[in-house]
């Protein structure tokens, strides 16, 4: 993409609403825009990173076996008077209605209505497991939205259902969700360490949150720092394989790591006094085994292998997609701006053209702008006709992770610059080797 | 994919109250299920379609130039006073009122938001040509929902939006947009019609709708037989070559082809007697040329090359998404179900096993399966213990453009069937050729 060509509006003031670094910095990047309280408009910035985090999340999901679909925003309220949440949901549930007087509402979660898929058309422990998941936009007419897209109205989230004969079958598929969810996170670059949670209004018996470190986070966590050396890795999860998933989750879940909500101070204080670690945390996922709480109030039920009509045992279980985009700010950016991921990055490489309009840097600049692209990635190449200070104040705001700088008096010698976003450092190479090393940053093109 | 781990839940009855063919086939294959009049949940077959045809949306527009974007699907009622369109747009629009008692609506299109997000960063023609896209769901509370996806209350839409500086730039944006569309739906099997149209509730000048032929479709249309015989095929477009886009759309606009809305019966005449066609069309688009409508009543100006301050020209372009899948079924299927055209279906070929469990049929059909995933191919393998018939309805209700048949007779002599959907015709040959003819008809994996 040339920047000339491209839409991104970035912002020279800090604009004064924004409380918090992610909800600054995406304002000044260019890549949100408020519509009304709590509701964003995606600019094309910010809706490359969305992209990314939900084509992450579907990658892995599939990868664990569950099956993509997708559910409409409005939902009758006649399914939540089923399961009884009509009424216990409060006033963060947005309620609707229609020309004909129906009472609808926009859908926070989806548990009722994928219950009712479930019951039309599966009755057989045959076609168990089943795992079905959708990423799509969901309401909560939070109080006061703050924090930009951390804490929306309108907001962008995988949820997915698992359906399991018994316990332990969904057991494993808590597991698997689990295992998924740490590959996830670590894709985008991000530590989230599972913790032990309180149920909410899903209800259920088993629980954890995913949190993010980062000093803006809404909860105070408790853990011990070995769960911070763990790493997932290039591992490879058979995910229909019980013991090796079990194995994964009990290597994340004996370090002590738990929020405010479920703090046990004996057990901290059994942790190591070195290892023992006050932080905040911010909320990026949590999944739930809740049994049969709604299979019994809605009738979800399957013959098992004994003839025997029993209710299906059901979790569920979500990544925030869009509160992800802030978090991944949260926890990385500097005074400068954003330092993305390579994993969730907008454009991988950024190009920038010291001297617009002269032939050889315009030339070297097309160059390497043709060449990533022919090797499936995508750069930015800012070809706009400003001073250096400020195309690399841009760079440096948007955050993309590498940045080729091409300018005449290196060029002469066949030389162009590769500079880390991350640690700033910068090392001159031919245009033919800076090509080569970005395409092997980013090996998948 | 294997289908006994898939959630394909294929009705064997007509549901009683589909009107239309691509209403009941869409049921029955378990691409739908009714969450509330007009609203449908999405269940895995026909998500893959929907996203198939959001994917290729997405590359014709972002091949013309086009930069995508998201904005959210609740709108606030003030930018709808600031048109005059809140008041104006009567009882499809749903108005919601949030817990703080502001108006909301769930937006029907975005001409107002959009307008807003370009006044509120772009004010010099340099930063012009711009046309913003997304796809988002979209609500229109339509009194009598009926045919599925085709007329549903929550729908899945592309629209985009061009500013320009003047009105010959907004027209070649018009034609660009007419040109990427009619590559668009020739991608998807498809041929839609361009018909001059009546501009309705956006207003505007100049407006085409693009019509798919089909029985079922809403509107008259009169039409020169001789622009059924267009094809874009494989051309390249320069999409910034101002007269290569106005001859294409030259071209496509040159028979006479208008609804009934526009029909001039005295031009219609003109027509040699025997290339004039009557028939009915289903609407899949339409673009539109506005001027300053929008751009006039919300202040939209930017400053041109001569320092005037001018209102910006603008044009709104929509594509329906959801209702593509209802219309390509309509346009292409049998008494025995869906047959989808290469460029949307949902997986690329079917795998039948006539002896699941039988060693030599199972290696054949895991090869086969495992050798079309390499080739970057979404096959779907039925290996389910069933009777061939049950397996033959099935692929053929699913509608998948090809099908590889395996079974003892033929693998005794090393070879396997290839079928194709659309002609019934089966083919003899070996495993091998039949996964490199399948790799040949999908060139692009």
């Amino acid at each position: 993409m040339r920047l000339s060509r491209y839409f991104l509006p970035v912002l020279k003031e800090t604009p004064a609403e924004a409380q918090i670094a992610s909800h600054r910095l995406m304002l000044r990047a260019g890549m949100i825009k408020q519509a009304s309280a709590g509701i964003y408009s995606w600019l094309p910035l910010g809706f490359r990173v969305l992209k990314n985090i939900e084509r992450i999340v579907h990658e892995e999901q599939q990868a664990a076996g569950h099956i993509p679909m997708l559910m409409p925003t409005l939902q009758p309220a006649d399914l939540w008077k089923e399961s009884g949440r009509y009424d216990a949901y409060g006033p963060e549930m947005l309620r609707i209605r229609d020309r004909q007087d129906r009472d609808m509402l926009y859908g926070p979660t989806n548990e009722e209505m994928i219950t009712d898929i479930f019951r039309s058309h599966v009755s057989s422990y045959r076609d168990l497991p089943l795992t079905l998941y959708h990423v799509q936009w969901k309401f909560r007419d939070e109080m006061r939205p703050r924090f930009g897209v951390m804490r929306g109205r309108e907001f962008y989230m995988k949820d997915g259902y698992n359906f399991d004969v018994d316990r332990d079958a969904a057991l494993h598929a808590y597991n698997r969700h689990m295992v998924s969810y740490l590959k996830t996170y670590e894709r985008m670059g991000l530590q989230a360490i599972p913790m032990r949670a309180d149920s909410g209004p899903i209800g259920g018996d088993d629980t954890h949150e995913f949190l993010v470190l980062a000093d803006t986070g809404e909860s105070e966590v408790f853990y011990d720092a070995a769960i911070t050396e763990l790493k997932f890795g290039d591992r490879v999860v058979d995910y229909d394989d019980v013991d090796a998933c079990r194995a994964i989750v009990d290597e994340w879940t004996a370090p002590y790591a738990r929020t405010d909500e479920t703090h046990d101070a004996a057990k901290f204080d059994a942790v190591p006094e070195d290892r023992r670690r006050t932080s905040r945390g911010i909320e990026v996922g949590q999944i739930f085994y809740f049994g049969t709480k709604y299979s019994d109030a809605m009738g979800a039920t399957v013959t098992n292998k004994d003839g025997e009509v029993v209710p299906v045992h059901m979790g569920s279980h979500g990544i925030g997609v869009s509160r992800l985009v802030g978090a991944i700010i949260e926890a990385s950016h500097d005074d400068n701006g954003i330092i993305w991921p390579e994993g969730v990055t907008p454009f991988h490489c950024g190009i920038v053209n010291l001297r617009q309009g002269d032939t050889d840097c315009d030339a070297a600049c097309a160059l390497i702008e043709g060449s990533l692209i022919a090797k499936g990635l995508d750069p930015l190449y800012d070809d706009r006709d400003e001073r250096a200070g400020a195309k690399f104040a841009t760079m440096d705001l948007i955050g993309l992770p590498w940045r080729i700088t091409v300018g005449p008096r290196g060029l002469k010698n066949g030389l162009v610059e590769l500079t880390s976003r991350r640690t700033g450092e910068s090392e001159e190479m031919t245009v033919e080797a800076a090509i080569d090393r970005v395409g092997q940053i980013y090996p998948r093109g």
